[in-house]
């Protein structure tokens, strides 16, 4: 391998994403973002990849199209089931059958190809308690997995999975992108955001990041279908 | 869920994966037979999984176009790498990074959406020794890790990976096989087939057919683009 050390950032384009990507070149890591086009209803989150990448100046940014959503079974990608507009018991209907785990697969392909000895990944368990795929111990079973899929191992090498994001507070990660200088006003968060990238404002997803916001102090610079 | 058992099974047209699915349907399960265009050379493959599905009755067959060859890194995906004609030393350039983690992860979202209970994959550590998505050990630890990623963790319901190749021989596969009633006519193995499905019989591929069915003494059905 020629060059520094190289990471994969899984970067869906928006504000956890961003935010980590913004952690990983502060690491002084050459990123490889990696974003795809699963069947999600939101669009307007791999335009805003797109320009975030290119913000970045990542080495290079591959968008898959990767077909999940036909598998069904998430109101994210099955235009017949409704975006909830409130907090769930249980898992919420937008939670996608195994898409961290499918994310991460590639995520560990590419590393491997790529000889990458980081992949980073934002997500959270205090936000998105109610995906199983968001766990510290599901984190930690892939790792254990990665480390037998791989030729990495019978070369010995390792592959880690970082996730920067995963204990804190949606607010604690506005500030610590803050602090890196991510501008967020090229993410898109909302589930169902409109084809010009503004958002619904109303759905789990945007209620969220509006409630980070507020509890960081600043203002989301986000544009709001209703604003 | 209404009806019997279900499970998930990874076709891939070989001779490997119509055995198993053999073996699923006299499990008695419901099969759902599951497969990739990833970029491989062999779409042939993909006309032999069509065919077995079709004639074994399957519940439903899904194909999903999942572009894993961008990543690179494979002979078997990428054109400008030759395909080896004899055993390599290591791990051969036929190894698609990752691959069997992408294949288990969409069957594992499928699983869930479908709330089946048994995940049949057709690996082989004796043949495949090289490839280190092959090993039970990985198989364990894909098995824990998908425990902890999906939603039937949290409902208190399981998931089994089920390998029953995973320690046969060619041979022993091919008998299993014979026993259950495969037609392995209908079976594609070569790693560049011609667009008619004949095999090349040089590949590594066809050289573990062909000395398997020469172990089982019995004759190969396949058309070899040299015959």
């Amino acid at each position: 391998m020629i060059g520094g050390k190289r990471a994969v950032v899984l970067l869906s384009g928006g504000l956890d994403s961003a935010t980590v990507l913004a952690i990983a070149q502060s690491e002084n890591f050459d990123c490889y973002a990696l974003s795809f086009a699963y069947g999600q209803r939101h669009d307007a989150e791999l335009d805003a990849a797109d320009r975030i990448a290119f913000k970045y100046g990542v080495i290079d940014h591959l968008t898959l199209n990767i077909e999940l959503g036909r598998i069904g079974g998430s109101a994210l990608t099955d235009m017949y089931m409704d975006i909830p507009q409130r907090q769930q018991q249980g898992i919420p209907t937008t939670y996608v059958p195994a898409r961290n785990t499918v994310f991460l697969s590639y995520a560990l392909g590419w590393a491997e190809v790529l000889e990458a000895s980081d992949i980073f990944i934002g997500v959270n368990a205090i936000d998105y308690a109610g995906y199983p795929d968001c766990r510290p111990e599901y984190i930690a079973a892939f790792q254990t997995m990665a480390r037998l899929a791989t030729r990495m191992t019978v070369e010995g090498r390792e592959i880690a999975i970082r996730t920067p994001l995963i204990h804190l507070s949606k607010a604690e990660i506005i500030n610590r992108g803050h602090a890196l200088g991510v501008d967020y006003s090229l993410t898109v968060s909302c589930y169902q955001a409109d084809e010009r990238g503004r958002a619904c404002g109303v759905c789990d997803s945007c209620r969220l990041r509006k409630a980070g916001f507020d509890a960081a102090n600043m203002s989301d610079p986000a544009r709001y279908s209703s604003s």
